[in-house]
C-alpha cells in the first residue's frame, strides 16, 4: 500500500479506471473553455487537420486528472501539482471514445529541508484501442513518513 | 494585424482580456475533474498547504485556454497545439479573483516540409494584484503566408 513519499520507487507503475468520453461532454466543455470549431461543430471539424469532431485537449487533461485522483496513487495524500512537464497531445480523442490512465514513477527527490520529496509520475492516457492520445508528467508534492528523514 | 506564420516575431506581445472567477465555477470544475478538498470544501480547505479554498490547476489552465482563444493571437486561424511546455502554476486562484493573461512570442521555427511553423508564446496569467499565478508555453501549429515559402 503506498501512503508516503517513502514508499515510491522508480518503475512503480499505476493503472486508473475508464472514461466514456461523451460527444455532448466534449461540446460543453469547448463551449466553456476552447471554442474552436474542432470541437463544437462535427462539419467544420472535417474540414480541419483533426478531420472530425475531437476533444479540446485541455478537456483530456481535465479528464485524465480526474482518472489521476481516481487512482490514488499517493494513498489518502491528495495530488498537489508545482506544474506538469511534457505535456503531448498525440492524437485526437473522439466522441465515444473510452479512455485510461497508466502512469510510471520515473523521478523521486526528497527534500532537504521539509519533509517532503518531489514525485514526478509520467502518465499516459490510452483509448480503446491501445493507441496513446495524451502523456503529461505533473511534478508532484507528497510527504515523508513521519520519521523516515531523521532515521536516514 | 497578425494572421499567418510570417507575421509573428520573437518579442511579439498579446494581452488578453479579464476574467472573473466564481465560487460556483471552481467547486463545478472541480467536482467534475479534480475532486479535492482543496477545491470543493472551504473549512478542509483552510487545513491545506493551499489555505483555503482554490481553484483546480486544471482549472485554471482551462481558463487561460479560453483567453488565449479569444486574443486570437494568430487572427483568424485557430490555435492548434502539439503539446505544452514550462506549465506551472506559481500561487492558487482564488473565488472573486480577476484574471488576465498576457503573452509573448519566444520562439519560432519554420518547417522545413509544410506551409507552417511552430510558435512557442509563453503565456502568463496574473490576477488582480499583478500577482502571477500560471504560466504556460503552448506548442502551436500555425500556418505560412501562401508563398512566402518560395518566396525565401
Amino acid at each position: 500500500m503506498i501512503e508516503w513519499f517513502d514508499d515510491l520507487a522508480l518503475g512503480t507503475r499505476f493503472k486508473s479506471a475508464s472514461k466514456l468520453v461523451t460527444r455532448e461532454e466534449i461540446k460543453r466543455f469547448a463551449s466553456e473553455f476552447d471554442p474552436q470549431p474542432y470541437h463544437l461543430d462535427e462539419a467544420a471539424a472535417e474540414q480541419t487537420p483533426l478531420k472530425g469532431l475531437a476533444a479540446s485537449g485541455w478537456h483530456t487533461a481535465a479528464i485524465a486528472m480526474r482518472l489521476a485522483v481516481d487512482t490514488r496513487p499517493f494513498g489518502a495524500h491528495p495530488l498537489l501539482g508545482l506544474g506538469v512537464d511534457e505535456l503531448r497531445w498525440l492524437a485526437p480523442v473522439r466522441p465515444g471514445d473510452t479512455i485510461h490512465i497508466e502512469g510510471e514513477v520515473i523521478e523521486l527527490t526528497p527534500s532537504k529541508t521539509k519533509p517532503q520529496g518531489i514525485a514526478k509520475v509520467k502518465w499516459t492516457a490510452i483509448n480503446q484501442r491501445g493507441e496513446p492520445v495524451y502523456t503529461f508528467t505533473p511534478i508532484a508534492v507528497v510527504p515523508r513518513r513521519p520519521g523516515a528523514t531523521t532515521s536516514v
